[in-house]
């Protein structure tokens, strides 16, 4: 039994929090939020520590991990704190809006034997995962083009929106991640185009962008084409589709049950998409914290590394210059 | 190029002679119709002899052929009348709503070398004959289970379900022919089971039933079901499936287009059914045009025979006869 | 929190007893076995007591109510004895394989107040409730035929086949519970068909059938098809569909995930299906546990009663009787 | 009847002549080829004149209209002629490989009343219209984004790619066309993408691209994404996806039949896609001639316009100075 302390709370830490309880090789060690009634009521509901600082958990004999949940803004410093205590991580993406200040971490905690692991949850979902599979076991020869489409069902609020970094970093990000994992090469090349239409007005007080298209080229000529909106009215949309040289792999969105439904009026009307990302990626967030545990257990590199989360970022920045400058970034122009 | 002259320009009889107009080895060689004015009408629209009795189209020497398309109750009689001409055959569904009078006529014309072919059109279409095909290749292996969903779009009109001859003649008798062909061995036993749902006053006034099951059984035990309903408000409803030792075989719906709509209502909401039958099988009459025509050319038997047609009917009179009487019928005991 | 305990820990009773460890209103009292070496496994897996005997459970001031999985031919004792102790019961299907003796239990436990749950486990299927809610809701208007599509993906092996009571009582029982669910009014008239083809010999032997149809009818005319196979070689196959007067609902098999392949030699290919009944019903094996906590917590008569145990038990000896006499056999006959 | 002359019968000059001759309200009114031995056999086939002359064709009495369907460096000298002699124009795309040269073609019959119709075949494609009309009638609310997949199912033979003009000017013409079809307003920007991924060598020789991802941009922010692969080894895949305020319309690809399968090794298996444009469009191909025939008939503009074929090749132009330049292109850059 792997004891993984959380920190943070809030709504993704209570769920990492009751995932790592219910997890038949991991415990939960305590969890710890600077909102102390978050804290509290977590602690009192699973029976666990409500430890009184970070200081605490990486101090405490019976903690042999820590899942950091807090705001963004904190996990690099989490992160080289819980190196510096001996800490096996698993980090909420993204490790900073900032990649000076990734890159600052990246060389601090260097040369560190920790496993250090980021949350990029889609790659273990079963669908995503059965894509790269099929490309690994060569069922679709040889990769040629990506598409991802995700879309978030409805815009998040403003006040969530104006801190977030912008679509690139806060959830383009995600699908950055998920290109790599399918393409197994580097990206060398992003080209992107934003566009204002779910919400002009915000997306304009925040110069941001709710409607993007990014298209990733690897040395090798590779492609990946994301198209991302803030909102898609019928549900939270993640699919990912693989061309290769000898076929094509989809894996299509879930729904809330399997029911299909035919009237005077339609044929064949399938159930609403599972929204949102905590329930569409359940299994996905169960598995992620089994792979962790085999991780640290097995003294294995992560799945999802540090690096992988650094690597994300620069595509973000990468694409953020690409809208702004009308042109294609090489990613060693940002990197 | 063989001339078939069309008998008959009701609905039905005017859509194969646009079949055989259009086809690339067949022409129309003539219409003949009781009814003077749609007889006229279609000889004139697509510029072919209009006959002026039925004696007349068949001492043509202009007339390699003809299609019966007339009223039921003269499908035996001119075939008898088209044969004793030496004219291949091509015979809507019925051949009779009495078996007796099928069995004199078969008497009658036995040992004719003319081809004669029963309009069973659905054995043409391209998704029914996958599913066959995937047993004759031994796809899904030894043949267990056959289920035929078949359902029409609405209720026929009072008048036409009077002289239907019931709804085991008259709308089952196509899945009977279908269960046989998927089947592909003769049925002995028959178990049905009747409802009055759809409209329970005119089934009650007709003795007649709208909502029927049918379970037919092969001498080696194979089984198929068939579920008839008047109407499927959702549209045309026609599928088979094939359950074998080694897989299942599903021909499934096909609809008007491709479209897949999701609102924030519902998801991939597909387009409505191709309703009726005449869209619905287009292709296939087209394709049993020329599968006639194949037979004619080359003296072969016809793909479906008169023999299909009065195989048919026994399982519709066993149909009926197991709803009235509560038990398992033999073909037996009706043929 | 209620405290279950959970009489037999085979393969069934074991996955019981994790889920409601793991059910956040529930809590595991303990275990018994008359196969000690299996209890204590469990028990010490889970950190719960191992009873030594049935009546230790009974006795238990810290067990709330039992969950019976022990072999068949004892659940009618157990649950006498349970009614006896007033433990609330949720009792693994079926009851027992003889009517007789399920209607001896069911008198002596006449008038308890004790909430007592079958375990038919179907119902609390996503897909399935949702054809159920869309009956209830009115979207597919007043049901007429209903087609229950059930096949194992395997036949199980010779020894259990011989003592399993049968397919209608062993394997069918389910979908008789589902028709009933499904149909909201009791069967009256039963008509089935028995066939040999996957193992005709093991068939033979036990006087068995491996692949069968049954017809439903309720006094209103509403049908229910059941088709049945000991083996569907493309997996656990299980749908539920309802034709109603406003429309169809259709609940589909679910999948290992969610990708799809094309290549060269296939488009559009799915990822197997979910084997066998512990997989596919997983979620509907928890949401069962929490809908037998609610019955108890809140005095509410369960979802699925004793009675229902006791009418798919009838609908079983009527199929069984249908067979042999190749009748429709009212449901009053054997009741 | 409109009696239309077919210029040029190769491949496809024949399949229109064909369609034309099908063609309940247009009449084919003959053939000419500058390779004589096809006009003459479809001229034989079609029993239609084959005239000697573009020139015979131009000044007959009994040809109404021309469909040009010769090869493309004709194209534009051909619109002239046909103009000049007052025959109603159906022309293949392109019009011409250069802009200046259909610039040019453009000035010369400016102004000209004659319907002049592109073959942009795609938009009668049932599905892809679909789609559009549930933009027009509100379904999905305001437009976003727009996901064109056009994909062959091989490698067209080098001698055919050397000379066709590129593949955004052969190929992604088409789709060129669709996007503007579903956007419904002009492309301001043009962001392209190529690789060399199925034949690297043939398209090094030739400057080209096999793999090319397109991101079109209109005024007001729209966006339209267009991935092509010279090879797609399951078929000739052709899907069309439109996101809006209000939801998705998608129209998905055509099969063979509609056979599904399922076996020990997978489930659902489709039958294989409609290979190549002329099977898959061919419902298409027959309701172009339609259109035109309206267009010249009831003197409406055609529903694809010179213009709009000039639009696209300003689209293919952007787009391969778009890849050339590693930047976006304005149209009104190459215009």
């Amino acid at each position: 039994m792997l004891r993984i302390a959380v920190l943070g709370v809030g709504r993704i830490g209570r769920m990492h929090a009751e995932n790592i309880a219910a997890h038949p090789r991991a415990a939960l060690a305590g969890v710890f939020d600077t909102y102390a009634p978050a804290a509290k009521e977590v602690s009192e509901k699973l029976g666990v520590p409500n430890f009184e600082s970070v200081d605490a958990v990486l101090a405490s004999g019976d903690v042999d991990a820590v899942l950091i949940a807090t705001s963004t803004a904190t996990h690099a410093d989490l992160i080289e704190k819980a190196v510096a205590a001996g800490k096996p991580i698993l980090c909420e993406k993204p490790i900073d809006l900032s990649l000076a200040r990734v890159n600052a971490c990246a060389t601090k905690i260097a040369g560190t034997p920790l496993p250090i692991m980021l949350g990029f949850v889609r790659r273990f979902d079963t669908g995503h995962a059965a894509v790269r599979r099929a490309i690994e076991d060569g069922t679709i020869g040889d990769l040629h083009q990506v598409v991802i489409t995700s879309r978030d069902p409805g815009m998040a609020p403003a006040a969530y929106i104006e801190v977030s970094g912008g679509i690139f970093r806060d959830m383009t990000i995600h699908d950055f991640d998920m290109a790599r994992f399918i393409l197994g090469e580097e990206v060398t090349e992003v080209s992107a185009t934003g566009s204002r239409l779910v919400d002009p007005a915000l997306m304009a007080k925040c110069d941001d962008y709710d409607t993007v298209t990014v298209v990733l080229t690897t040395a090798s000529g590779k492609q990946a084409i994301i198209n991302n909106s803030r909102r898609a009215v019928y549900g939270y949309d993640q699919r990912v589709e693989a061309l290769g040289s000898a076929g094509m792999a989809v894996s299509d969105n879930r729904r809330l049950n399997h029911l299909r439904l035919s009237t005077e009026a339609f044929t064949d009307q399938a159930a609403p998409l599972m929204n949102f990302f905590i329930d569409r990626y359940a299994d996905a967030f169960a598995a992620e914290i089994g792979a962790f545990v085999d991780a640290v257990e097995q003294g294995k590199t992560p799945p999802v590394t540090f690096e992988d989360g650094r690597q994300a970022l620069i595509l973000a920045d990468a694409a953020l210059r690409s809208v702004r400058e009308g042109r294609v970034v090489k990613t060693s122009e940002v990197a």
